[in-house]
């Protein structure tokens, strides 16, 4: 697929109705094996000292990393999670969330991506967790396939 | 802290305003050592084939063994999540999310957790994912200990 | 496969030439998705402060995890991890080290193992680590099924 | 420490009699917050396909974490592994496996390392694996800080 047809697969994805839109998550790059996402600052999002919640910082990764493998996959073919590692390095404490994902691996059966992810304060970002997910490929959701993804 | 304060501390935790309580997470149980939570269906939880999504299910996963850990420490002592581990083992298309906690470890430094995440169908169980959450012992925040948990 | 084939396929690929014979790996049991190994302390085996070395613990807790999952799968497939985790708990300062594995998912292409790795000191077991690991399912490898694994 | 004293004191640490030595360890590379280890084919190091086995790789890449981390902590504190994450990403066919690792957080509790795991094979690198690891950190074990360790 072209890279424009990459970015709205993975913004075709994100945006349909669900968790990841709901959270807010923004596309801001998607290319074959690589995905950049992110998510503001909302107060439904946060934990008790004000920081981006784990569970919001792991599903960014997660979301981000099944699209970095699947845009690395052949057409028709979609990464879904089978395990996910997330290490937490500092506070969340910025406006905005980012998730840089880039597949180490895209193999017929697994896929592999790891994850950066970014506290954005101010216009300084500061690396808040690292992950690591372990994917599998499938068939394309039929409720994706079907949606006009081509350029 | 008699198990009534326990629940009641979790219970504060995770009513408070943030990520737990707009997730719609509710405490089923919660001693020394061990914490079960439930979240129920909602659309905006869901990914793309009407399963709750893996950020929802790592997110109702890490918050039940930070629980499980805290309420196994020193009271004022509070677990902060440092390496989250999710594995997905069968797709969470039930009605309700269940996560069961266990602290494997509490110890000064660091405490570890088990989780089992089970999917709920029409009464029946099913095994969605298991965790192992590694966390560290911090101070409890003011936040907390400022409210009257005391039974 | 009946339980004393399984048992010995599991004793076969345990006892080939290579890593685990030559660490003095033994099998002590193997039933489908259940497999308990066991190795004994030497010198070779340890850290820096006398306890078995973290790499000893999880390469025990890999092969009997591959174990578990292999022998819960149909006949002439083989598990292969693709994603190993280690929470280490105590020092592992015993005499033996025994590493505990139960599949929990076998299914066609994944499966997912939970180990429970234990020193064992003067007959007091103390859990110093637990493990999860993720398989995949691939053809036996020519060189075991070559083997008569039969009863 | 000055490069050549925390290169001698991981070169210490990996030729201490133990696993490390025994396995043939050999450090390539040791400053502050990197340390790059070597291993070459053995026998004795090898699964049923005549590939590194998977507990070889975990232990390297474990050690050569526990490295990085350790140079990064102020002197007289020493890394100890907590949570050991290992994905597998090909066959370690090579005549040696080589692991860098990188100590991405050194905090006064708490470290994190990325280690990529190599394959060399007649001068040709294949990542093999790749590493996240989370270490706590302790005082320097008295059998090491005794030793001369300063240029």
């Amino acid at each position: 697929m072209t890279e424009s047809s990459l970015f709205k697969l993975v913004e075709t994805v994100t945006s349909a109705p669900g968790y990841t839109s709901s959270m807010g998550t923004r596309v801001l790059a998607a290319e074959a094996g690589y995905v950049e996402l992110a998510l503001d600052r909302r107060p439904d999002l946060l934990q008790i000292n004000g920081f981006f919640h784990g569970g919001i910082i792991a599903g960014l990764a997660d979301h981000a990393a099944g699209g970095a493998v699947t845009t690395a996959l052949p057409k028709n073919r979609f990464a879904v999670t089978v395990c996910l590692q997330v290490n937490f390095l500092a506070p969340a404490n910025g406006e905005t969330l980012i998730a840089r994902a880039k597949a180490v691996l895209a193999g017929s059966t697994i896929g592999v991506a790891q994850v950066d992810v970014i506290s954005l304060a101010g216009g300084v970002e500061t690396a808040c967790a690292i992950a690591t997910v372990t994917l599998r490929a499938v068939e394309m959701p039929a409720r994706i396939s079907l949606q006009p993804v081509s350029t």
